[in-house]
């Protein structure tokens, strides 16, 4: 990196923390595409990250996340806060739509500069999405952003890998749902730190408390420690009291940041972890499809059966390996 | 590999062919362990691969999949096939439990031979649950299983890259599903090649089906060519015309492992380049993971800020090409 670039970097870096919107997304857009210069951006941007409150929120499709985040957001904007939300929609990976309740939200907090909104879709098969995800979190960060909040589908490994990077998971669940949703609740119900009974006046809520209750003795570790909360997200029932639950939370945990007798406090180890994770395998898969791009015959050999997909593998990895 | 290792594999790949359940799954056991003496038998079977039909099955959850696929076995079964199922369930990371209704099926198919299902869970951060599903149906395609079933819950990318492994997708929906579920439709629809409005007899399925005719409108490639077919899997009801419209596709499709004038054919290719792409990315997800759990060093670094984590990737990149 030259002298020159550095300085465009740092120029970038501090129109970003001004507060400029378009070099922002411009700036999200240049690392979705593996662009050497935006990462020279986000180094710079780094130093000045480690202050927002990042929070997941994520659950059954059906469960209002939507209606909560949007209920949060209005929660932190009282309290003074600004809020940036990222809702990663993972399930949408050839139209590259956002089905989070954007539009909703859009039209009640369009006009406050205090809330920035992005949505991320997977694109095809580039994977990535959790590493995009992160890099989001660290320009709304240093943005200046007092909360950041990732709302994500919570169904799939993808979900699990995106809410690794908040320091406070959020589950929301409804009563009521049919056995196959209750039953992927138990892989989501892993990753808990607070779980919402959301339309908590609709039938089967107690039975739906009970269940989670019996759910979380099994899960184990810090189960006790899980707050189970009710709302009614959509008149905002129950809101402060899950906001409070997530501020209990975020205080037993070390404070953002912060090196304890020990070192780091696990939960950030952990959440380092996770996003050098992904920035190594977003790195790989790159490296991977570029090979694989540049080496076709081998896909002609496997679908013509003229050797096999084993072979054909340990010579693309070998090639990928090698590439600068 | 020595001649004596060749000879092992050699031996033990016909120890599966002649059908010794045990042993295969101790072999799916081993690929997932990444053992090379388990990649050696593969390369064996899968000379004997290519003669199955791989038939994808995912769609909403709660929309009765488990229940179709039944009645599929039930089809295939009465019309003499041996019929494999691998029940992928990526929602459960942690528990690493199989969640598709394979006990139901299991108590109607235990006692029967020529049915053989295998569940996969994705295991905590390992990933690599698309390169496992390739491998199962790898071995009961060896194994000499007519019809081999993928069946996913789908609803993100895991999902679309497993069932981009099958020759035909089958698309399970039901009416009446909240405007959320409806969306995340909209993803899995763009690799249906059969579409299936289960539990036709609730009200809405007219409309449903409007809505599916629509959707598909906006799809483009080759969606005149993709049926929709009503069924009550419960009652069998739809069954045979569903499985008569799944043959309709496949017939379309050249025919397995074909060669024709112009090479071969488009979606045996894409299979080859799916099936290579998941192994590649599976040997240097464990190459990442080795080198992530080896440089810890790293991970402090990045948690306690003394470096960023966008430097520490590049290291760690580094350090992964650089593995044997």
């Amino acid at each position: 990196m030259t002298s020159s670039a550095d300085a465009a970097a740092r120029a970038t870096a501090e129109t970003i923390r001004g507060g400029d919107i378009r070099t922002a997304a411009r700036l999200m857009r240049d690392l979705d595409d593996g662009r050497p210069a935006a990462v020279a951006v986000m180094r710079e941007l780094y130093r000045h990250t480690g202050r927002a409150f990042v929070l997941g929120v994520t659950g059954n499709p059906g469960a209002g996340k939507s209606t909560v985040v949007d209920a949060l957001i209005h929660f932190y904007r009282q309290a003074g806060k600004r809020v940036g939300v990222v809702a990663v929609d993972p399930t949408s990976p050839f139209s590259g739509g956002a089905i989070l309740g954007d539009r909703i939200r859009m039209q009640r907090h369009a006009t406050d500069p205090g809330v920035f909104i992005r949505s991320l879709a997977t694109r095809g098969h580039l994977g990535g999405l959790s590493r995009s995800t992160g890099d989001v979190v660290a320009v709304l960060d240093a943005m200046g952003y007092d909360v950041v909040i990732i709302e994500t589908v919570g169904v799939g490994q993808d979900e699990v890998d995106v809410v690794s990077q908040a320091e406070t998971a959020v589950v929301v669940t409804v009563p009521g749902l049919g056995d196959e949703i209750q039953a992927i609740k138990a892989g989501i119900l892993e990753i808990a730190d607070v779980l919402v009974v959301n339309k908590s006046d609709r039938e089967g809520a107690d039975r739906t408390v009970r269940d989670l209750v019996a759910m979380l003795e099994l899960r184990g570790h810090n189960a006790a420690e899980v707050e189970i909360v009710r709302t009614v997200a959509t008149t905002g029932k129950g809101i402060d009291e899950l906001a409070h639950a997530i501020d209990r939370h975020r205080a037993r945990q070390a404070p953002s940041g912060a090196v304890t007798g020990e070192g780091v406090a696990p939960r950030i180890r952990r959440r380092a972890q996770a996003t050098l994770r992904e920035l190594v395998l977003d790195e790989l898969r790159r490296a991977a499809d570029a090979t694989l791009a540049a080496r076709q015959d081998l896909v002609d050999a496997v679908a013509q059966r003229t050797t096999d997909p084993y072979t054909a593998a340990d010579e693309l990895v070998r090639a990928t390996r090698a590439r600068a």
